[in-house]
């Protein structure tokens, strides 16, 4: 059985688990948050001019307003939410899912939400698997898992919406061996959230040319000269052990505060003692080695300094400057008086002990007091919680009316045509 | 210089020498005579109809009939325009350089014949040289230059089309590294003639954006994990030399039989002798040995199995059936009795001092008399017999009338308008 055979029939037949759906729940909540807080970044202006310039069937919604044909809401959706880099991000896949998956799912067709919820999730966990199937040899070389294993988990998503048999769905992933492309020397410029586009784009055509009886190479994805080894890619079946039973897209991380990932976990401990500016003496932050080239700029100047120092974001913890703000990383608060202060109280130390995801923080108040927290990013926390944080880099992002609307679309069941309209809300 | 700031330069200042803009008129000509006689393949009856299908601006026509987004008819008209494997071919490419060029100039926008013609010779000499660059490393890995390569030069013609400056043109070549796509493992599959669709949409697409103000990394090309270190490129910077002097488009290669490309030499040879099937006694076929394992089927039984078959193309020859005409290669000429005697009396041998590319044909008559022939698809004709050639080609695919109007819309001037109107000729 070639490895397109194992997806099609999982992505024909596959049953999500309640726990998986609950999870990809409030991945398309905080993909919408993201994609209508993107929708007046430069880049978004751009690709949503060139959909509307073109025109077509009105089918699907855009980001910031106005429909276009499935196709092209996909590619502009996807470069949209991912305009800000705020979405989700999976570390087994090392690429975004939800920003190449949701697009794709929200522009084919008509379906209600719970149908798409569903496809999503199928398309996600396939994304999540192929990543891991292409592994590291693959990002290291230089492709972007978000845009390439992307572009397959937006096809099998769509495929599985649209009712695809087996045969079709494997045809439908032939073809996207074929378009699948995107690499990360665009880091840094508008074509990172582009290649989230074209991962989504590759999802609607490759399923609707399959519909439509396109015959491609169905054995192209592990083949000979498949995309699989022309892509630098590990090969590692084990990747799709328990396919059907175990659900690695529960596993996604949401990203909580505006900044580099590098600082996250410090903000998480150092937020848990809940403590405030005037009481501490000081502070002494433990991370992995790595991230100290990373994010440790110590007299940042300017937001974007801000968001790589581990000094200013314990300082806009302390003195309670909400870190899920994106305008909260500004100028003004890196120039900050009380803030500069507080920095000042602060170390940061190597310690090759602790993992990646991990950062200890040791404080001494002002009365000599000690306390101590450690947190990992991939520690896992209740529904719960995690909903009480999306909901308030949600409010923080698009406003508490907009933010109440979207959490009652996306809750079960998803209204599809309340999300969609939520869709078109004008960028503040 | 990177790679893309010189290619940006020549793509903005270029100026085609009029050899050059010759082949690349009869190069329009056959990509016209191959997307006219091509519309009514499978594939491109599927790719046309998901473009009509999205519908909007009306701005670029298709091949068959119909007007949609210039991205669009990109995508739909390469495809079709490669649907029958008959276009121009470019060895030191390793591709097809007109199916990617042509489908994206005759859509974007609007401009007067010869322009256009211009930024596809720009556009096509791009491809060939990134073909070039790129290798045999990036061939043999499993990549289709047609695509890839076939990306950059659309890319290219028409950002030239368009006008961008300098600045504007690398960012669209890098916006062209993070999307240019195709596998060699699609050959023998609808997913061959797509690959060149796509490199046709990517040409509108990145010129479009670049045109808007997208940021991309205008060093993702040869830069540090650009698109040729992460796609095996030899990187080889000779195939740059004389850039702006040479004009490598001008060695492009036309087919001029509807069968196998190994069979072509030996067609050519044998023609040349002008003997009938009634006169010949015996014919000897020296080929080099690689063609005995891709195209000496020694007895035919249907049409496609003539195009593999060295007997059977000689037998037509010698029998004047048109091996320029795709319907002649069909069951009934394959089980003709004539033809079948005709072919009894061919032999073919392998001779390993002779190119992939040469053939020589051996023939005593019934009277005794010898006669030999050889031929080398490299080597030059006048542009006259060329014409004569083509023209011959054209006619066997498209009738004398069309090809009568296409002849004259292609000569000098190049009439977009009359040009624009023929490439809607309903399929025969």
């Amino acid at each position: 059985m070639t490895l397109a055979a194992t997806i099609a029939r999982f992505a024909a037949s596959g049953a999500p688990v309640e726990n998986a759906r609950d999870v990809m729940r409030q991945s398309l909540y905080d993909w919408m948050v993201c994609g209508i807080s993107g929708a007046s970044e430069p880049v978004s202006l751009i690709v949503r001019e060139q959909a509307l310039a073109d025109g077509g069937a009105p089918d699907a919604r855009l980001f910031g307003g106005g429909a276009v044909p499935a196709r092209a809401a996909a590619l502009a959706n996807g470069t949209i939410s991912h305009a800000l880099d705020y979405d989700d991000t999976h570390f087994a896949h090392i690429g975004h899912p939800s920003v190449a998956i949701f697009p794709a799912v929200f522009a084919a067709g008509r379906h209600d939400g719970e149908a798409r919820l569903d496809a999503a999730l199928i398309g996600a966990e396939i994304s999540v698997r192929i990543g891991l199937w292409l592994g590291r040899s693959h990002y290291q070389s230089g492709f972007h898992q978000t845009a390439t294993a992307g572009a397959f988990g937006a096809t099998v998503a769509v495929a599985r919406l649209f009712g695809l048999n087996e045969e079709q769905l494997t045809e439908a992933i032939g073809i996207t061996a074929t378009k699948a492309a995107g690499l990360k020397s665009q880091f840094g410029t508008m074509g990172k959230p582009l290649n989230a586009g074209l991962a989504a784009e590759c999802g609607v055509i490759a399923a609707d040319l399959a519909r439509r009886g396109f015959v491609s190479n169905p054995n192209a994805l592990d083949g000979p000269q498949g995309f699989g080894s022309t892509h630098e890619g590990a090969g590692d079946l084990t990747a799709f052990d328990e396919l059907g039973s175990a659900w690695l897209m529960q596993d996604v991380s949401h990203k909580l505060h505006a900044c580099c990932h590098g600082l996250h976990a410090m903000i998480e401990a150092l937020g848990s003692l809940n403590l405030t500016a005037d009481t501490v003496s000081d502070v002494i932050i433990e991370t992995h080695p790595r991230w100290l080239a990373v994010c440790n700029i110590t007299e940042p100047k300017t937001g974007l300094e801000s968001k790589f120092s581990y000094r200013q974001a314990a300082a806009m913890v302390l003195g309670g400057h909400d870190t899920s703000k994106i305008a909260n990383f500004s100028k003004e608060t890196a120039t900050d008086q009380k803030l500069s202060a507080v920095r000042q109280r602060v170390q940061v130390r190597a310690d090759d002990l602790l993992s990646e995801t991990e950062a200890c923080v040791s404080v001494t108040t002002t009365s000599g007091e000690k306390f101590m927290a450690r947190h990992d990013l991939i520690s896992k926390i209740s529904a719960e919680e995690k909903w009480q944080k999306l909901r308030r880099k949600g409010r923080a992002l698009v406003g508490k009316d907009i933010e109440e609307r979207l959490y009652n679309t996306t809750a079960c069941p998803v209204d599809s045509k309340a999300l969609l309209d939520l869709m078109e809300t004008p960028a503040r």
